[in-house]
């Protein structure tokens, strides 16, 4: 039984236990959200130590971090490190995306690593091993998805909805596709004249998926990769199609989320959930960024920050981080450090917009130690401990005041408690 | 004759003009705004050198960067070096906020080499020279703005709005004052019981702005310091103060802008820009970011991006920059380059989400150069040319490959130009 339908049969599971305890929430919450469909619990049965969590409406906004070797740059050791990183500084789920070395192997050792949900986008894999784009065959795609299930990846971003009907709506854009996954399949159904296998033998990927609880992140293989293509014809098109395989998959008892841009402006973010919601029918929408402008390289983080605050306030569930590498190279380890912090302001700051119960608790904590002068818990109360202190240590502040005002403390005048200024 | 009586009196400026060409408008339309007071054209007649800029509707949004001393970090050298970087990475105005050293000096120091608008808070040398609260007569503080206005100053932040009325509505404050001007009058009204007399001789003050045409930046001297003070009854008695201040500068040829908080959650965002623009009739609204959390230190500069963004979209016009430094020290050099363009970042991507001709443009030429993989091109349009090529040149990239995606280049894929994956 997968999450899903143990849910839908009225079950409460460990795992919706566990959930339910991270938010502070009882479990039947957790359940009726998985049977509805506006949560998701990515949790493969043989992802062994996972800590599950719930990404979806009424909880915490999640973030997920992106690792992975490149064929440049290939070092399990590197990698590992991230994803220490990564954890360290607070991601709600990772994923591999690796295309460089013996991916299978890199996959194994993440993964035992990794507590929290680990994802995957199958198809990478398929493109590093072959040698041509022809002799790549349909079943290869849906092979390789449940080869990664049964490693015990929890979830994975399958580009069900990019179809041949959609190839003539790219034609006007100015950046085309920008996704690897969604491009190498166009190139693919170009190149061998049929359709996206994953979208044509959708039933057998649900058996798949259903088989290993694997949770299916249906990726927006057409997503625009600058504002100028957004909440256009073809994005617009997928996300239908995402709508009509988000009901399939929950009519077979598998676990859905949905993937969205990308790059957006800010004002028609808005739009854009409120067009997931009502195709997808609110099923968790995991956002790539968004990023509110093109001109962010080498600062791209904070472009995502931006869009992802706004986007999750509105309703997105999931964001994936954006590195301040983004557009250029991957990331390193500072750089993974610098996008999960840059996630985890703007998930934060959705949470205390949506109003989630305790979300802005933390942030009374962080204002009175702030009041009291009280340096050490606002250093431990800080989104980067590590670096609020190293500002602090480097001010040449003494006692309770902070170079930042010196003698001109506000909290110090306010108080009345100076005798001679 | 200010900027604005010359506006209403239909005539149009040398300085109207620069800032029209600058935004590519028509005079006509700046002076309009002037008229208005929807634009502030902040310009002291003494400030030698200056290149005009307009703030306000219908602009491109500005953003201003604070420098300065303090008593534990004086060096007029660091001071200088922070001012050329603030302008090399697009600031649009600054703020000389300094509290230690020869305070004259350093101000005559940063305003000869000062192209933008060059703005203080004069509260802070009454502060400084001050040997006790007790000494510091009302006069003080008008004379000490007259002062700075002498010197060329284009922009004062004044916190005429803190009134003795106010103090009973502070009590219940998490946070109290934040705002160094503000609790210091706080405190000097509860030392002299006597009026704010920035507020009370706010005649005196419009006549000292009159002559040289001195823009005033009406401070929020009550606003709030964390989230759970946001939209309070003292922050809102004080901006309708502000609106008062505001119609009667107007009516006395001064021109004006309004400061805003501070620390706000996302979803108030909204309500404050409305109230601001309807308690003080469209004035041109000053944020400092607003922090969208208050948990941030040490990233303050991504939580008021995302407060700045929003803000800036709803119509705010001007945002203060906020430095990671934020909280805990003041800004070393490289804070001051982080806090500009987390800024821009927000700024611009306002500007695209008001519909500002041109500013998506940038964003299109960026995303061509993306799709054509012009590398040299991309750094170039890049916020940060210099960050963006750092990570270019530490890629190991080859050709027109990046290593993100290495051979699996979605554009390249989508191109299918590829012969042998």
């Amino acid at each position: 039984m997968t999450q899903r339908e143990a849910a839908l049969a009225g079950k409460i599971t460990p795992a919706m236990k566990r959930a339910a305890k991270q938010e502070s929430l009882e479990p039947e919450v957790i359940r009726q959200g998985l049977a509805k469909g506006s949560l998701a619990l990515p949790c493969n049965r043989r992802h062994q130590g996972l800590k599950a969590i719930a990404i979806g409406s009424g909880v915490r906004v999640k973030i997920n971090a992106n690792l992975g070797t490149s064929p440049h740059d290939v070092s399990l050791e590197k990698e590992l490190g991230k994803l220490a990183a990564a954890l360290e500084y607070g991601a709600d789920a990772v994923m591999d995306l690796s295309t460089g070395g013996p991916l299978d192997l890199i996959r194994a050792k993440l993964l035992a690593d990794c507590p929290v949900p680990f994802g995957t986008v199958p198809i990478y894999q398929v493109m590093v091993e072959a040698s041509s784009l022809e002799e790549v065959k349909p079943d290869w795609f849906l092979d390789m998805v449940a080869h990664q299930a049964k490693q015990g990846v929890d979830f994975v971003t399958v580009h069900c909805g990019v179809t041949r009907a959609a190839l003539p709506l790219l034609k006007k854009r100015v950046t085309g596709v920008v996704s690897r996954g969604g491009s190498f399949l166009t190139a693919w159904m170009r190149c061998h004249g049929r359709e996206n296998p994953l979208f044509e033998q959708y039933d057998r990927l649900l058996e798949i998926a259903r088989q290993y609880d694997l949770t299916l992140s249906l990726g927006d293989g057409l997503r625009p990769g600058c504002l100028a293509d957004a909440t256009d014809r073809a994005q617009m098109h997928e996300l239908k199609i995402l709508g009509d395989l988000t009901r399939r998959a929950w009519a077979k008892g598998v676990q859905v989320m949905v993937e969205g841009p990308g790059h957006l402006p800010l004002h028609v973010i808005r739009k854009n959930v409120r067009l997931q919601q009502r195709y997808c029918d609110h099923a968790p929408f995991y956002v790539l960024g968004p990023l509110v402008t093109d001109v962010a390289s080498g600062y791209d983080h904070i472009a995502g920050a931006i869009g992802g605050a706004l986007a999750a306030w509105l309703g997105a569930s999931f964001l994936c981080y954006v590195t301040p590498a983004e557009h250029l190279k991957l990331p390193e380890i500072e750089d993974v450090i610098e996008g999960v912090i840059a996630s985890k302001i703007a998930a934060h700051a959705a949470d205390i917009a949506r109003g989630l119960p305790g979300a802005a608790e933390w942030d009374l904590s962080m204002s009175k130690a702030r009041r009291a002068l009280d340096w050490e818990t606002q250093i431990r109360l800080s989104i980067a401990p590590r670096k609020a202190k190293h500002y602090r240590e480097t001010s040449q502040a003494k006692d309770d005041q902070c170079t930042m005002c010196g003698r001109f403390c506000a909290m110090k005048l306010f108080d009345n408690k100076f005798d001679n200024l």
